[in-house]
Formats: C-alpha cells, sequence, structure tokens
C-alpha cells in the first residue's frame, strides 16, 4: 500500500513529506494507522546527526497511537479496530529480561530493531522507486501507517483520544514510570526533579500521585515555574539565583537532603548533583536523560558508600503490554493530566514545524494529528 | 584506672606499647575489658596517614571483643559479666537513621566519635602525665581495657570465642551483610567479588550462604585462590591473565554479566570495572572498599539506564546490636567460618608485627589476645 510519511532523508535536514510504499504485516507482524503522534526530544536528537546509532533515510517517531488495519500471521492479542500505542521496549513475555522481576528490557527484538529493520531483517517501508526505508525505534510513527511486531503494541481502551493518549507511547509513561516503577517513591516523601520540560513534568504528576510530601522542580528558565506547580510540584529553585552551591541549597531545603532525585536534562553535572542532593542514608536518584555521546558521570564513593543509590530507567521500568493500558485508564479516570502539556498541535505536512518549536524552547509537546 | 595499650602517638610511626589512665563510664557508658581485636586496613589507613580525618594522639582499634566490667548511670541493656562486641556504628533505634527501614547509619554519637571523643565531648584516655588521648571510631579496641557508650555495644552468647569473633566486629559483618543486607542477593545468584583479602572473603562466604550459584573472584595474587576456594568462590579471575579487556571476560564468563558485583579493593577503577560486569537490565553493583580521599568514581550513564545500579554499603549494612549477635550464632553454629582466616595471632606488645604482616600481605587477619 502507499500511505504518507515524514522521511528523514538525512542528519541535520529538515524531514520530506512524501508518498511511501508500505509492505503488509508478516507473521506475527501487524499494520496499524498511526491517528496521532508525538515529537520527542530523542527524534531530534537522531534527526539532528548527534545519535551515534542513527540511521539514514529512516521514517522517525515512537510516540504514537493509532488503529489495527490488519493482522499477519500467528498474531493472536490483537485483531483490525483494536486502538493501540506502538511500544518502543516491546513486551514479549518470554525473554529472561521480560521473566526477571528488576527489568522492563525486552530483548526479543533489540538487534533488527537497532538496525531499523523488522525481527526478520528487512524493512516494510520504501520509497516509490522501490529504494528501502529504514524504521525507527521499531515504530515510526511519523508514517500515517506503520507495521509493528505484535509484541511492541499496547492495546488500549477505545474511548481514549489519540490525541492526547499518544504521549504516554514515550513521556508521559517515561516520567511517571520513574517515580512508580524505578524508584518506587513512597507516600510523604521528599524529591527534587532537575529539568522541568516534557519529561520532568510527568516526574511531578508521578510523585504527586504517589504522594510525595514535597516536590522540588530545578530549572534555570523561570517560564517553567507555573506549569509545574499545576503538576504539583512545591518548590521551585532556579539554580541561577542560588547564591554558593546548590547541592547544598537543595540539601538543606528537603531537611537532609531528598529520599528521590530525578535528572531529566541529560547533562552530566546535573546528573551529579542529582545524586549528591539525595539523603546520606537512603536516598536514591534516577537518571533519565539521555547524555550526549562519550560523557561520564562522577562522583565521590564515599557518596554511595554512606547511603545513597544511582540508578536509571528507561521507558519509565514500564513493560509496556501490561502498564501503559493502566497509565490511559489513570488519563480517562482523571488521575494524571496530559492536555495542558500538548501545547501544540499540527498536520503532518507542518511536521518541521514542531521540531522549530522545540529548538526555540516554545512547546512542551507538539503533537501531529494525521 | 590504669590499663595497657597501644597509642598511635602521631601518623607514619609505629604504634607504642604504654600504661594509659583510664577514666570509669560516665552515664549512658560502659567500661569493658577487651579479650581480642583483630587489626584492620582501616586501622592502617589512620596509623599511615592516609585518612584526612585522622587524628593523634589515638588509641586505634575497632574489631574486639571483650566483657563488659562496670555500667555507668543509666544503663540497663548491659550488666557486668556480659560479653560484648563493640560498635563503630553504634544502633540507638531512636534517631531518624536507625528509624529509617533502608539505613544502618546511626546518627546519634557520629559527631563526637568523628572527633575522638565520648558523647559528652571528653576523652575518657589519659598518659599518665595527664596528657589526654583520644578515641577512635568509638571504639579503641587496642586497649586493654576501654569506654565505649552503651548503644555501641552488642552484647553476644557468652560460649563464643573472643579470639575469633572479635573479627565479626568489622571484617565478617562488612562481608557477609554486604551480600545479605546491602545486595539482598537471592539463590541461583551469580557474583563477582573484587578483591580476596579479609573483606573479599567474607563476601564470598556470605554469597554461598545466600545460595548463590556462581561465585567469581577476582585477584591480581595468585595465593588468594586456594582460601577463596575453601570459603566458596566457584571460578577464580587473575586479571593480569586475561587477554584484552577484563570487563567482557567478566560478563561472557557470567553469561551476560553477574547478578551481583561487589568491590572490596578500594579501586575506583575496580569499581567501574565491577560496575560495567554487573548485568545489563538488573546487575547490582555495591561498593565495600574505602577510595583514597579525593578519587572519584566514573562511568557512562548508559550503563545505569540500561538497568545497572550503583550502590555501596557501610558495616556491610548490619544494624550492630541486632545483627551482630546473630552472627556470632552463625559462627557458632557452623553456617559460617572464621577461624581459617585469623592467620596470625599476637600479643599487644607485637602489635606492630601484625601491621607489617598485613603490609607484607602474608596475613588475613592478624588478632591480637590480651
Amino acid at each position: 500500500m502507499r500511505t504518507r510519511a515524514a522521511v528523514a532523508v538525512e542528519a541535520g535536514k529538515p524531514l520530506e513529506i512524501m508518498d511511501v510504499n508500505l509492505d503488509g504485516p508478516r507473521a506475527g507482524e501487524v499494520l496499524v494507522e498511526i491517528k496521532a503522534t508525538g515529537i520527542c526530544h530523542t527524534d531530534e536528537f537522531t534527526l539532528s546527526g548527534a545519535d551515534p546509532e542513527g540511521l539514514f533515510p529512516a521514517i522517525l517517531g515512537h510516540e504514537g497511537a493509532g488503529v489495527v488495519v490488519e493482522v499477519g500471521e500467528g498474531v493472536t492479542s490483537l485483531k483490525p479496530g483494536d486502538h493501540v500505542i506502538p511500544l518502543y521496549t516491546p513486551e514479549c513475555r518470554e525473554c529472561d529480561y521480560c521473566l526477571h522481576p528488576r527489568t522492563n528490557l525486552c530483548q526479543a527484538i533489540r538487534e533488527t530493531q537497532g538496525k531499523g529493520v523488522m525481527p526478520d531483517g528487512t524493512s516494510r517501508f520504501s520509497t516509490l522507486d522501490g529504494d528501502p526505508i529504514l524504521h525507527y525505534m521499531g515504530c515510526s510513527t511519523f508514517s500515517n501507517h506503520t507495521v509493528l511486531p505484535e509484541i511492541a503494541l499496547a492495546k488500549v481502551r477505545p474511548d481514549a483520544p489519540f490525541d492526547k493518549i499518544c504521549y504516554i507511547g514515550c513521556g508521559v509513561t517515561t516520567g511517571i514510570g520513574a517515580v512508580i516503577n524505578t524508584a518506587k517513591v513512597e507516600i510523604g516523601s521528599r524529591a527534587i526533579v532537575f529539568g522541568l520540560g516534557g519529561i520532568g513534568l510527568n516526574v511531578i504528576q508521578g510523585l504527586r500521585l504517589a504522594g510525595a510530601d514535597q516536590i522540588v522542580g530545578v530549572d534555570l528558565n523561570p517560564d517553567k515555574k507555573e506549569m509545574a506547580e499545576r503538576f504539583g510540584m512545591t518548590d521551585f529553585v532556579n539554580p541561577s539565583e542560588v547564591e554558593g552551591d546548590l547541592v547544598p541549597y537543595l540539601v538543606n531545603l528537603t531537611k537532609g537532603g531528598a529520599d528521590y532525585t530525578f535528572d531529566a536534562t541529560g547533562n552530566v553535572q546535573v546528573m551529579r548533583a542529582a545524586l549528591e542532593s539525595a539523603h546520606k542514608g537512603w536516598g536514591e536518584s534516577i537518571i533519565i536523560g539521555v547524555a550526549p555521546a562519550g560523557a561520564e558521570i562522577s562522583t565521590r564513593p564515599f557518596q554511595l558508600v554512606t547511603g545513597r543509590v544511582w540508578r536509571g530507567t528507561a521507558f519509565g521500568g514500564a513493560r509496556g503490554r501490561t502498564d501503559v493500558p493502566r497509565i490511559v485508564d489513570w488519563y480517562m479516570d482523571g488521575k494524571i493530566e496530559i492536555d495542558p502539556m500538548i501545547t501544540h498541535t499540527l498536520k503532518l505536512d507542518d511536521i518541521n514545524k514542531g521540531f522549530d518549536l522545540m529548538h526555540a524552547g516554545e512547546s512542551i509537546r507538539s503533537v501531529v494529528v494525521y
């Protein structure tokens, strides 16, 4: 079939909107009509050329929602008409990782996914001239139609709006999951969130959901304060306004250090500050942000010997097929908010505007509606 | 009273054996006759002058066992004749730390302990001329008699031999506790232990006790192999005999990385290797060793984002008054071994020989018997 897509032809260039060919689903695969997709920093990271594993030409996008159109041979858990959210971290429920209680990093299709192809080693996308175009993070939601493995689709309730729940495909789940699945924050905790962008705001609402008593937000941009407060932030700290070192200031503000700290910046210096502002004895610091290639985190081992714990999280520690439908329910039940974070809605033809808004810091999330 | 002690007169000099004055126990304090004491690397670290917090003159030693001679006003949990192990990490059972489920770092007397004095700010030790001598780690077990706060003494069964259980006051508990309290190793785990000295061997027997399936020991000294095997090591790796990088070798040996890795070397490069040889998705690395002043650990944050956890431990995460008597029971019941690790027994007058043996790498543990 033919479908319309925004193609990343090469690194550093705007996406090109064009018709592409899409082969139908093979065994274990599902054809999905994407109804909406968010534009995430990770798409930008790859498109910019900074991602050392980026491959071109490819169809980017990994934060979508849509409807099943056709299922391939052997697919049993989905049928045409089902509403789904694509999962860049799949959940096969069979590999060593899925069967381990402490990780969500299903490895079933990792190798082919990293190469931009389906599990059989080929791409379903091609140009109208027949040249192959690669998949991206196993999702390629910047195409109106896409093919995914069955294990990379979460089936969600049919009454949830695509243009909001697409955000659950990455940012919402990453932020809330970091709190609930990775940190396992307890009621009454004190927490610090570094970076109040699209992930940090979701960490904040995750903390509110988990019953945290104190939720400190740290950002150099004072414009972030209002929105973060709306999501539950109790204290705002602008490092540029703190006299002296940031860490002792935050330790004092949280009465000895936070029970949990979260880095949502990707800056390794901030990651260190996050660890060191965690409470002696039991404070845990969770790295969410993706650092530039080659960057390293450092600290004195004494920080760990005196009880701090350093962790990271990917996709919020969520097992997508199991956890994503639950987060959609939370949204529909009003337990979490998404609408105020979707600051811009665009058509596919205007998708490059979404990247411009991100670069200008004017959007929290831009969503493309097909 | 007068007692006999080995005094650290100044950094870098041998200990001087002499008679000293010891004041009786004040309110909340206990006078203990030390029957035996181990000589630990931490004593050496301070005596050498490398410890930036080292104070002199002081009576070192923190790994002892003895008998209560006299109790001060208000002491209710101990009476003369009770057998005890001094605790450099006390357990007041009242401070925020003791009441927190995730730490053993009781802070009740931390400040005065760090200054080499009792909680009232004064020392009980002095020279025969009346010049004060400082306490060390709140213990000073290199004196035949010493005074400690009640909260810094674990009461243990009277039939356990002092010259063996003194080692539970530091090395045994640190190693076994790192496995049981900090890592919480599960039956069937794979583990790697870096450094097969007095702590590493106890990590190994802790792993055996916890039911680990694979226990890899890493040490540059091949002479360590035999003893480590006796305590449960299943695989020995000498990094000097590994072709290529150590980390991929260990990851391969443990079928993808170890579930738990332990640094018992204090070398920050080894700490990094320990983290990076932990299994993707769920591997945890525990820092036990004390690094040189100013040394820092580093890694790429990707190591944590893909599921590894970096922790530290002090005194094996043990709450001394609660856990130390239990470990003494394990020894008496034959669940753990201590005797083969006590390679040398000395009289107090020969204590400096114990340090020489440590420097020469000839001892695992030297114990002074009074």
